[in-house]
């Protein structure tokens, strides 16, 4: 299959291997932005067991102390991120781009945008909160 | 907790909310590079419940056809590989910088370099073939 030059969404390049077993094929640019706050807004590939997101934080965007079961991976693109971690948010870590902070299942975490900034997300399994947005705690 | 000057592979940023519960912060370019042939090499980040490579081809590298229980994101940050999918490897799609291939458990594929690559890959759950060395297939 070759790659097509109309506009797309969600292309899917399927395959005979068996029913409901397809791969797909996505551009950045061309998943719908969901914007949540005027400094604040994301871009969602969601499979089965992960969840892939893009979130654009402008400098000064505050993502208040939360937690949530799902495992995280924030990769800075570019720009960079102020983390306070742990019960007490005392613990913090500016994570720039070309680096990675790791959050396991539960740690409390809240952010602060130094920048403009490119987050990479991946949340193991998906985030039902934001696939059925009731992440209240981000459109503040 | 401040930023350190020193090397480091896998910084750790300790919190006290419960024994074992730590963030931990990676630099790419600090996280170990393991190279398995001339044309392909890799840096791991490895979670609970996912993994995350960068995976570094040369242009040529041919990534023979292989399938894993893991689901797997391909997201190429520089580059571009073409993907044969499917038991016949008859469905071919081309993944460029700013692209992502979702690739479902099970679902067979290969791949080669059509330049020089970096292909930011998550797998969910760790590949464990990855990580014990098992991987053959990569090594030929």
């Amino acid at each position: 299959m070759e790659r097509s030059n109309k506009p797309h969404l969600h292309p899917e390049v399927t395959v005979t291997r068996a029913p409901n077993v397809t791969a797909t094929w996505f551009r950045w640019d061309e998943v719908l932005e969901e914007r949540l706050t005027d400094l604040l807004s994301r871009r969602l590939i969601t499979g089965e067991r992960a969840m892939l997101a893009h979130v654009y934080l402008k400098k000064g965007c505050v993502v208040p102390k939360h937690h949530h079961d799902n495992e995280q991976f924030t990769y800075i693109l570019e720009g960079a991120l102020r983390f306070f971690v742990g019960d007490d948010g005392a613990h913090e870590v500016i994570v720039k781009a070309g680096e990675v902070l790791h959050l396991p299942s539960n740690l409390p975490h809240e952010a602060l945008a130094l920048e403009d900034t490119l987050d990479f997300d991946i949340f193991c399994p998906p985030r039902q909160d934001w696939l059925n947005k009731t992440d209240d705690y981000l459109r503040r």
